[in-house]
């Protein structure tokens, strides 16, 4: 196989790489609704840790488990800014039209 | 379904992933081997930015491009680096056993 075959692999895999990250996203915004539910912290990090431990130990290579950390810890940080993203949209859109320090379910 | 089952979903889909990630770099480790065979440059900027942009095409969210595009340059520090310590794998074993100015091929 020639360089541009190898990239139509790679194109293909990345591919497959979004479509599992966006539904990894998926997850994570779920967990991220019942966190808030809950008022749990979005920030966990014995959780991250076992991530991490979890993908070193499915690891069978040719990736060294310090370079799939590295990745993984992008992952983690991206989707746990999405969390954040949505916990701040979420409650400015509960304040939304009202005075900043009432919220809809205090003003009756 | 409860945080605890959202996360059994995230760690089958984070298995998945890193067999992707696996397959990725065996075809990066294949392309840095024609790349030293040919004599071409490890670091290419416009495939990188290819990559980047075909990484977007494919996004159908909730992601946003900007979060994709932080992972999948992680992803492809981490395979560069692995075609470069590669490359230097493979100069210091033609140079085993010699002096350092000199390799194999040079030595009759």
């Amino acid at each position: 196989m020639d360089i541009a075959e190898w990239r139509v692999k790679i194109d293909a895999l990345d591919r497959q790489l979004v479509e599992l990250l966006n539904q990894r996203c998926r997850c994570a915004m779920a967990i991220g609704v019942l966190k808030r539910g809950g008022d749990l912290p979005i920030y966990e990090p014995l959780r991250e840790k076992q991530v991490l431990h979890q993908v070193a130990e499915a690891n069978a290579g040719p990736l060294s488990d310090r370079a799939l950390q590295h990745i993984f810890e992008r992952i983690i940080d991206e989707m746990r800014a999405i969390q954040k993203t949505e916990a701040l949209g979420e409650a400015a859109s509960r304040a939304d039209g009202y005075p900043s320090a009432v919220l809809p379910d205090e003003r009756d």
